[in-house]
């Protein structure tokens, strides 16, 4: 028979979905602002923050609440303990976000030029990280989280690339630097996005699991060798 | 009468101290790393990183012990939310010292140049954010933890006129821009240094009132009206 405490669980659960929705919207958003140098999506990402915030207080205060009425056993205690850590995750993707058009905002007060670097590349695997973070949480599923492992290793590695090539750029046009900095700092926001996404797998093993694998001999470590 | 429960928070809030002070000297040896462009100090930093991993999850751990063994009243829920907060936040300031002797690292195997970058300047400042945020966790003060949302604003100031200046500094000089480039990434580490201790005083405040003040209008922003 389903408890009361238990659709209170799947309503925090549902809530926490709602919540990494809004910050794969920001996501989105974010990159389309930077492929269309569009102010207008900027503001949409700046102005969505404030859902996201209210987003994240509910869920915390949800969370606390569960705790404080009931004695819930081990597995839940770690589901609640996860949620509460994934939830700060998925707010500091949000403001991630807000840092990216911050960027853009700058990018488009300069001269357009041309840079060698794939925003939109690097955003479809930072965002497909988080995606895959989520629906491990959903699916409760510890195998599909060590995916998300496994798959920063390439965003760092795209990260890597990038900061090599720029800097390249740099040495050859000084007068693109300025909208090269921009460009980095917005590369190295959707790396955060990525670090983000493993927090949150790690989280799911955790809940899974019901063992700490975070600071671990990492899966992509062990895949590499 | 002082219970067995009332004994493991002590217990629990000394652990977390002794994180902080892990991220403190973290903090510290980085900041010396960069001034004295030490590799030996690098190395300290990397391998505290372990030490400071190894205690986030034995707090966790005893964090949740508490949560499943009793039954806590609004106000120790309120502390250990805080605490594991608080200890996610320090093991992050970790990070962040990792971040900066890999810069450090690149730096050292670069020609030595004269930057407009006071990083130590800017270390004390972010530094004394993480310190103050500590007290005010010991003491549990929130109107200590509340100036520490104040010196936030500070350490935000220096790193855009970091920025500003080492543009300049990258046009007038690009043979200098692979060393500027790591100053700044360096700067932002050291921001995000004070980020965390944003973070942590927020956290203090909820544990002390009862209430939320994440994302309201910043004490900083009716500062300056």
């Amino acid at each position: 028979m389903r408890t009361r405490f238990q659709a209170d669980l799947d309503q925090l659960k549902q809530k926490l979905l709602a919540m990494g929705g809004l910050a794969e919207q920001a996501i989105d958003r974010a990159t389309q602002a930077y492929q269309l140098r569009d102010l207008k999506s900027c503001e949409l990402v700046i102005h969505g923050e404030r859902a996201i915030n209210l987003a994240e207080r509910e869920i915390d205060e949800l969370a606390l609440d569960l705790l404080a009425m009931q004695q819930p056993m081990a597995v839940d205690l770690r589901f609640i303990t996860a949620v509460t850590k994934i939830n700060a995750d998925l707010e500091r993707v949000g403001d991630q976000a807000v840092n990216i058009v911050e960027r853009v905002m700058s990018l488009v007060g300069l001269p357009e030029v041309d840079l060698p670097v794939d925003i939109p590349r690097l955003s479809g695997a930072a965002g497909g990280m988080i995606r895959r973070a989520l629906e491990a949480f959903i699916a409760g599923d510890d195998v599909m989280a060590e995916a998300v492992l496994r798959m920063d290793d390439i965003v760092d590695r795209m990260n890597r690339e990038i900061f090599q090539s720029v800097v390249k750029r740099m040495h050859e046009a000084p007068e693109v630097i300025p909208q090269s900095l921009d460009a980095l700092l917005i590369a190295r926001n959707f790396e955060r996005i990525g670090d983000h996404a493993t927090n949150i797998a790690e989280d799911v093993i955790f809940w899974v699991r019901g063992s700490d694998v975070r600071h671990h001999a990492s899966v992509a470590a062990e895949q590499k060798a």
